[in-house]
């Protein structure tokens, strides 16, 4: 292979498997790259799109191969993420948040091998996670509701949706209410994960996991969401009433959700850092567009090309930089979480999550500045280039937590090594 | 009068006769804040509007008594564009960009009283003057357009927009063929001003000023511009093919340009700083929103409002900063450009308005930000008031200049006391 | 007078009285730019100084017509000590202090008029107050020491020396024990004017003042504090054992401090505005002497100022930038703290202070930064022009409170209208 | 080893050789620590460095094994700047100036290897190159003297120091004389490397290589350089007159400059970045001391640490993300040129080299000002660990060039492939 694939931008150091699956990435890329405007324009997911990555196996990308996935890691998923971002961010969205459903596979049977569960638990634990990775592995797009819109002081998430048991024609089972407040893929995935708290309780011992099918009765999905940026990734979210799933479908071991936690290597369930890597490849992309389109037009008086001018150099050197400053953090946070052995304990990678996630956003927010000032008037439109970008980079300096959050995190962990809670469970 | 009016937050010494003037704005904002979300929308300058401002006498807002308009000066201009910017900051761009069309009255006048034309210039000259000054307070819009989108290394603004002679019914008169890429109340105003070259010059001393007839033949709107911000004013700009104009409707005295801006106090012709009133207004009333909004909101778990989280209250902090700065660069442009006897040389004022014009815009648009991160994902749509401000404010960064071109230019006057030309020439 | 005075570079449109009152300020700055190297370097207060002030009759600066003074106001002080600033930082700052004292008359007597005392206190009032005016306005330089090192996280400043009665000689006094860690002109200064809690107070209300003389029993200088900057102010404060002042030399009243304070206009005291100036004078010194190296040295292969290359450009636009932004936050704090009428509430006021105070410090110290990037290795010397103005500045991010907690403390007025405590009494 | 050394905080993938290496240095930290002070407060080098470090071993950290060193490489050379600038900065920085002589003896061997040298030339190359590895491998302190006080609009480094032919007692060689305004050791490295034009030429060509003696006769130290930080690397530089050095201790050989510099991998002679790890070690080390200081002490009041107030929190989360931030590009730049192999071609890791340098010396810059800020006046001293250390860090900001000029240069590079010429000849 003459060239660099563009996954290799971000993980310039891929082995040979990593670049096989980063080359089903760059084959998809083109039919992304070609809906991407218009799906920013219409605000609705390229209903293509699943089939696509779908028979490009992508949805197995990080299911083990023994459960018929790539055998992917979050090296892969990074290098995904970062190629599709360039592409069209909103798919590049909607792809991460169907591979964080991975997790509930993976770290489960990582816990049963760390001795977490109790025997009696392990068989329904094991059942679920494989479960979740052999649907993924074939070709079941598996959405991952879990975020609400209630806000507490004291934990990132909050969850009120509730699940209560209730047997139906002889089967065991639960019926799910509650609202998700944002999700990708809304309307378009398979299945979705929704996470729930058990009716009674209070911590998040009581968190459980449920797969809903996109038709159940009971679901619907809330109305569209005129956001502002990530137009494309039908990022909605749904409401359940009194949505009946049988226990076959669902992880309600208590503790489950704390234990599974507990095995991840970072930042919380061990691959957030691949929805950062969606915005750098978005800043890369505007950055290579507005280069190109500055080092081509050129001073009617002068002929010389515009990029030249010594405002154009200010910008151009300093959106590099800030460009460059994504990738040092985003590339350091996928070494933390992926070095053999580790180089650092999980509290330290957890820590460096907290400022790396908005470092990471507000350094991609800034290339897309940068872009705008340097394109000028002409660039300044609502559905060009620079306009886009500018708005689906926007989005990541609210998703998951804005950058004076996590520093503040950090500050806290430092000085008093006191983590904020994940997850907690509001009562009604 | 109890409360204080919305444009004393910017001109906070009002004398009785600006605040008769800004009661007439005042008046008028409920109608521009009601439309204002369907403008940005639609991407339409709501027709409307032209009568609303007409029948409140605000077209001729800064024109003086004797030829029949309110006798405002540039503190009422700004204080009209920053209260109508917190309201409708489209319809504030597009009023400022008529008010902009007065300066080719009241400069050739003072140009007039300084001498700096021979007898036989100076009737033409002053019939022209008047009759500018005269039509804006009898209600007509008359809409500015002088940029163009050629770009020049060595201007801020270049025309290649060009006027020949042309007789026609035995009428002097001229023909003008060029295009317009940017100027307000495109398709709206009633008469647009057209600044061009005449044929066979190179020269700012061969710029020549025409008043056209918005459905005179030959002009034609070019396509509606989809813009990332200030949607609703109208300013996707004209091309002229061929238009008559007789000699009666033109200022064509060579050199008149260059003599009317050599009487201007500061910024070009000595309004500009209005314009970025507008971004102040509208980054005030989004910071407005997004206190009442975080105040009157709760956390589910503790009851205290988000904004007393120690992440809100950094964003907080910041956002009144930047809200604040914008506010002082205004306040003194202001004052450098209006305060009898000045109290700078025109130099100094021209110089500090090459970093004010940035410093505003870029705090202006930094409100919008913590604006928007403040807000979280349920404030970050399209359409909605975060969304909508940071898209308006976007614009602040390119429209004239960007903050990096302005502190270069700066210190280039600095450093070689070299000024930039403001216009030339650029031959076909 | 056809030079403008330096302190009108701050206050631009100084009235005649002010222009006479700045002219004596003019003389003395020569005297003082000599000595400012040599005061940095051995890290004392040049003692002539005190002379030199007293002479030019400034030690009575503030301190009204009817009691010996000048006569003049903040605007006066502020340009004083921004003068003072652009040539010796250190003197400027002990001179600060000096005339905070006279808030300690003003104050008290605004009290008076405005009924705040009951009758029987008033004459004591009245007597304490006019004693520290005339003794100012007499040439006696009155050190003013609040601060003490204890910090207090409810308090921005927080009082442990206390003051228990004690008869001497049948005499009636009070018995003064404690230490005071910042305070300029010490060992310098003829009396120090020391804030003390009353033995068995824990409220603001038993806030007391005393004047000591400089050599009374019991009071003795900390070691020599070896600061950063602003080395030649002999900050290094006292301590206090048993030291013995008669009653007549005290203000005791009850709840005296407090109603002092309600009659401040703005920030604390109504005068510390002119603490930042002190470091906008510098920043100004420290960027003309930049300026005039960088335009008069030259490339050695071009033969061009080195302050036209791309870089110096950047770095000159920044500094100026910088700079105007500091005299933004100082002139408009100083209009608001002097306006007649007033232009905002008090409450405005003082927020505005806690954002204007770290702005104008930081932006100042940028300045000095920049100057220091623009000179080289070879102006980065300990004690020249930009070593000095690098360390001078440096303090002004720490004296009074850093720019983070001023933001901090202004979001929290602003969402909470909830002020903190100016002073707190802290028992032992 | 249970405890990690300091130096592989910044390379955490040591080997076992480099741990050994690593060892000898963490051995001298404790002396180099105890001198610190002392050093920087009389501006002197510690004169028993030199020994301490010969006695280590540590004068041939980087010279091969097979000239007598200890085999180490860049990654060593790093951490042991890194580590040593946590202790004594000004002792780090000599020290790397002593192994940047290693790449005078390392590239023209890979030059010789790599086919650049006429054969005729290789045996005096060749000489010349093991001549300076053995000798530091020996224990002889080998000052690098390069930079003058010229400055070229052209060109990073300019050259005007000459020399010319001199046979003496019938032995060639050469007569050299010129000024070098900067070079650690000086007066205490027992040899000085110097580079010189020969007369006549005016090219990098003609740039040569000399070693001369401490006590050579026409060498003498400039006088002491007060500077800012840094203060006991005795960096005063040294003039040399008619100073006479035998042919065998010189490289004259035309064009040898240049080729050597096409030999390294990246920053110039490939080492370059060794000097930031010392920045970002003094960083480390105020960053930890202020934590551990503001943890440590409590409020009055409320008995909590002083680090848990809003505003330390603040300035923490800052400080924290600036101090990561270096230590990203540092890491990256390490691996760009070490990493076998390479991951990107010469000119970008010398692209990127422009960027790292100054966003490092910024970024540890900035934590030096908040640890100042957050240690409030008490730690505002001038010999103090905070005041030090803004001292010692404000010279990256000016060393090698400032972060602008590094952002100009990566956007002139990026925009028209157009590297800067390194080092230019200066006629007289």
């Amino acid at each position: 292979m003459a060239d660099r694939l563009i996954g290799q931008r971000l993980v310039d150091d891929m082995t040979d498997a990593e670049l096989d699956r980063a080359a089903r990435v760059e084959a998809v890329l083109p039919a992304l790259r070609a809906a991407a405007e218009q799906a920013d324009a219409a605000g609705e997911f390229p209903v293509g799109h699943v089939a696509l990555l779908r028979e490009a196996g992508l949805l197995g990308l990080v299911v083990p191969q023994e459960y018929g996935g790539l055998g992917g890691g979050l090296r892969d998923l990074a290098a995904a993420t970062f190629a599709m971002g360039s592409a069209c961010p909103s798919t590049a969205l909607a792809f991460f948040f169907h591979n964080t459903s991975a997790s509930r596979g993976l770290l489960p049977l990582e816990a049963i091998d760390a001795g977490l569960f109790d025997d009696a638990d392990v068989p329904v634990v094991r059942a679920f996670a494989e479960q979740v990775l052999r649907r993924m592995a074939g070709g079941m797009w598996l959405a991952n509701f879990a975020s609400e819109s209630v806000k507490s002081a004291s934990a990132n998430i909050a969850i009120s949706t509730t699940a209560r048991p209730a047997t139906r024609d002889g089967v065991e089972g639960w019926l799910i209410t509650g609202e998700k407040s944002f999700g990708c893929a809304t309307g378009v995935a398979d299945t979705y994960l929704v996470t729930a708290r058990l009716d009674g309780t209070d911590t998040a011992a009581g968190l459980a996991l449920f797969l809903v099918p996109r038709e159940a009765e009971g679901v619907a999905s809330r109305p569209a969401w005129d956001g502002l940026g990530m137009r494309g990734s039908a990022n909605h979210g749904i409401t359940l009433q009194d949505v009946w799933v049988p226990a076959t479908e669902a992880l309600t071991v208590p503790g489950a959700f704390v234990k599974m936690l507990q095995c991840s290597r970072g930042s919380f369930v061990g691959n957030q850092l691949a929805i950062t890597a969606v915005y750098v490849g978005c800043a890369q992309g505007v950055y290579d567009e507005t280069l190109q389109r500055l080092t081509s037009r050129t001073f009617a008086d002068t002929g010389r090309p515009i990029a030249e001018s010594p405002m154009h150099q200010v910008i151009i050197g300093d959106m590099t930089e800030n460009l460059e400053t994504a990738y040092l953090w985003l590339r350091r946070q996928l070494l933390l979480e992926t070095s053999e052995p580790p180089i650092a304990p999980k509290h330290e990678v957890y820590r460096q999550w907290r400022l790396a996630k908005g470092s990471i956003c507000e350094n991609a927010f800034a290339v897309a500045v940068g872009a705008f000032k340097a394109s000028g008037t002409s660039g300044a439109t609502l559905h060009g280039t620079m306009g886009r970008a500018l708005r689906d980079l926007s989005m990541g300096l609210v998703m998951t937590f804005p950058p004076e959050r996590g520093r503040l995190e950090a500050a806290g962990m430092i000085t008093a090594d006191r983590a904020n809670d994940l997850f907690a469970s509001v009562p009604k």
